[in-house]
């Protein structure tokens, strides 16, 4: 291995980044594809805080320069693609750039922006993001457009939160017989003792990932033959088409699927929109490399 | 009129009492049905607190009573129907009732109890709220029984805040050309400056009145042909019809509509459920009058 490091001294190093809420991946390697090493450590969310995302980003980078032999010396040869929620914020991309950065270059962009290059490394596609929320981004021509994700208050319908928080409403009402109760209202209304005010106790303090944890229930219930489940999820479906439709109309050549939901979601689709569907190419390590790459110099011995 | 309660000493004194989240109001009278007086204090919410709910509302019985000439040495004199939110949870009502009551005798029913028996003196009926939340509620043959009710997470729909929160969603899928702008939906985007990360801010901390207040503007719009206020207010209406038509099956003779928004729903009520609809006979301190009135011995003199 230090033979081939040798042989590569003076080389730039690519790194791409992907910083999350919840943790931060970086995925380090050599111009012609060769691989360094990866890395994963915690937050680096700009927007809860600039100096800590910072610290997690520069220690995932070192990490994954170390398990390919290489290390902190060599921070000043990397060049960095760095795809961050809150990168779209002048503001907080301002001052996370200013912050003492000890790469060789940093490009900056949005999550979603190296999620959307991964799948789709040539700049044309769009991603669907159906998780615990949703989200929905094209690239094409160089413009990058995002399409909802306005969190669970405002938006994100057929999300995993959307789906649990529609089956616990639908829950209340079987109840009360204003609906039929039917194996998915019975099996959540159990999980509260039969009572609706243990489903109000609930919602008070739920965040979306709690609302989402009964998401599941509903494509399990769905698939046989639940009359409400499956009512909530064609209500889900036909918003998701809505938001894919769109990216069709913004000039998506394909759309690829990500998050949890999204083979749930993939068999209910219209055989229409369903033709714009393809498998991701890479991931959004995959697109910070990409982002990374465009930081190499026009000149440079490859 | 010092004369007349001479004539009446030893008599007792009916009081109704209204105990709400934000205001307590007493209505006190002669067994015959002479006025006596009424008062109005500050909040009577048994769930807030017992001890200051138990002031205010002795506070406003004394008030009533001190209207028509009599005082605190009359207080014992008192017959006291109540209606509490909170009414209904037996630990709550039993702290209540233990606490130093200085009345004769004291009977104690849920708010909707009072709105119930005031608007159905014969307690034959049930009454739809339909405000800011929304609440049903039905007395047949001395048998109470809500029907929904469980607040702005998990009911309410068709309510103001149900109104104005749908109609928020939709101004996002508006912006994001995921459905045709309408009139509505101008309106509301341009009250965020066209910008729905400030309809995120916005929704991160309204309350249920927050939301509501966009309602009147929902049923404004709809009047006037808008397409999106239109939808909303018939998926409103279907579920309040739902719910009122639950009403019937469950014996209801006639149903009275309550609440800021009962005139303009009614407008909209299918002939079939409106031939339901009848006006209350009294408002809610005239059924907490009745509950008072089951107080009376029955060998009293009238």
């Amino acid at each position: 291995m230090s033979g081939s490091i040798a042989a590569r001294t003076g080389q730039p190093i690519l790194v791409g980044v992907d910083g999350g809420g919840t943790r931060c991946r970086a995925r380090a390697r050599w111009r012609d594809g060769t691989p360094i090493g990866e890395c994963i450590t915690g937050t680096a969310n700009i927007l809860a805080g600039v100096e800590a995302a910072r610290d997690n980003i520069v220690a995932a980078v070192e990490g994954a320069l170390v398990e390919g032999g290489l290390g902190h010396a060599d921070l000043g040869r990397c060049l960095v693609g760095l795809g961050l929620a809150g990168a779209n914020i002048p503001d907080l991309s301002e001052r996370f750039l200013a912050a003492d950065l000890p790469f060789a270059r940093t490009a900056l962009e949005m999550d979603a922006w190296i999620a959307c290059r991964g799948a789709h490394p040539d700049g044309n596609g769009a991603i669907a993001i159906l998780g615990t929320g949703t989200a929905y981004v094209v690239q094409t021509g160089g413009v990058f457009v995002t399409v909802g994700g306005w969190g669970f208050h405002v938006g994100d319908q057929g999300s995993g939160a959307w789906l649990g928080h529609m089956a616990l409403r639908q829950a209340a009402l079987a109840h009360d017989a204003l609906v039929e109760p039917t194996g998915l209202t019975d099996a959540l209304l159990a999980q509260f003792d039969g009572k609706p005010d243990r489903i109000v106790t609930f919602c008070k303090t739920a965040l979306p990932r709690d609302y989402g944890s009964f998401a599941p229930l509903v494509f399990e219930r769905a698939a046989a033959g639940d009359a409400i489940a499956d009512g909530i999820l064609a209500e889900a479906t036909r918003d998701i088409e809505l938001a894919l439709n769109r990216l069709v109309a913004l000039g998506a050549a394909r759309i690829s699927l990500l998050g949890g939901l999204a083979p749930l979601y993939a068999e209910r689709l219209s055989p229409e929109i369903s033709a714009h569907i393809a498998p991701p190419a890479g991931d959004a390590l995959d697109g910070a490399l990409i982002l990374a790459a465009t930081l190499l110099p026009a000149e440079a011995p490859a």
